[in-house]
């Protein structure tokens, strides 16, 4: 069946909408849980059914990056999941310096998913001298003067900022510096960045009011 | 102008994107930084511009939810403000249950950004017998047998879960015996959960994956 394989999509196409790549790491995550419990194929019924999706939507959503069904097999699990990560990128480890070593840092550096994700926190900065020198899960807190150094000597390409509000363009801006390509935001405001570098933001408080949103109309509709 | 205006629209109707409401949280933001600083009025492309967004954008999603502007004025900020208030459902006041009082836990009860938007940490939960009786950001952690009293006794309708994978699902079977409403999960695993239950889950590591496909994305185009 490998004929009838087409090439893979154009990933860098700007038209996948964002919700389907958000969807491509959900399915990422029940491939690789089916792999470990030793499926070694699966179909977009069996993907979509765990996730609430319907089978039509796992295949269009995979139709965005290439042709990856076997007729009368389905998917092959360790295939597909090889192929997705390729499509995200975390085929390979993505080296990620996190700014601020408050309760945020130190629970984000405690996170176990990033490691077996590929994402790998090779160094903390902090600017209070109090915090410096100490360690959090192994890694030894340095001063963010030290950046642009460390930057350059692990191949940092990732940063998270888990800083204060205030502080947080000050911190974008060193990390655009020291040559980082993406950044994963945490603190609540918007951060002007320049178009090489892409950016990500976590705002609490607004997936709260998302969540509120959704409660509110269905007890408005209830 | 106030009889231009038009009855809101019907946010319940379940044909508002996602992403639509995402943005209404954006712009609540804005505005309210706006009105803090003296601004009266707004405009569609004054409040774009500041968010990297078009003036239309912004006149077509907040079209969803009614007409808002006034010939020659623009938006009223302090109305808008609170308009989207209640859009969103925080024009109120929403106690929330938190069950896990570790790294992340912590980090959760000290983010200054759910107070001041409507969501207020009413009680923290844990089974660590370790963890249960100490107190964190002043509030004392409780042993999530206390859940059900608790949450009658406090009006409790938002729960968050902090807890580690493995635990995630007993966790929000417990919340929803105890008559919540609405689930914000830290837990990188799938949740089943009864349709009377609205969920919001943030997966940090789909978040950097996410940013890895937008950096990888953008180097294979460059």
């Amino acid at each position: 069946m490998e004929g009838k394989r087409q090439p893979a999509g154009d990933p860098q196409d700007s038209t996948v909408p964002k919700a389907v790549v958000t969807r491509l790491s959900l399915y990422l995550r029940e491939l690789e849980h089916l792999e470990n419990n030793g499926h070694a194929t699966t179909s977009s019924s069996q993907l979509g059914s765990v996730l609430g999706f319907t089978d039509a939507q796992v295949r269009k959503d995979l139709a965005y990056f290439g042709q990856f069904g076997y007729p009368g097999i389905g998917y092959r699990t360790a295939e597909l999941v090889s192929a997705i990560r390729g499509i995200l990128g975390t085929n390979q480890v993505w080296n990620a310096a996190m700014v601020g070593a408050g309760n945020l840092g130190r629970a984000l550096l405690g996170y176990k998913g990033f490691q077996r994700r590929g994402f790998k926190i090779a160094a903390v900065f902090d600017v209070e001298n109090a915090k410096v020198g100490s360690e959090i899960e192994g890694i030894r807190i340095q001063h963010l003067d030290n950046l642009p150094k460390v930057a350059r000597e692990h191949k940092i390409r990732l940063g998270l900022i888990a800083v204060p509000g205030a502080a947080a363009q000050n911190v974008a801006d060193q990390l655009v510096s020291a040559g980082i390509q993406g950044i994963l935001n945490f603190a609540p405001v918007t951060i002007n960045l320049p178009d090489t570098v892409n950016m990500v933001s976590v705002d609490l408080a607004i997936e709260l009011e998302q969540l509120s949103f959704a409660v509110v109309n269905r007890l408005r509709t209830d």
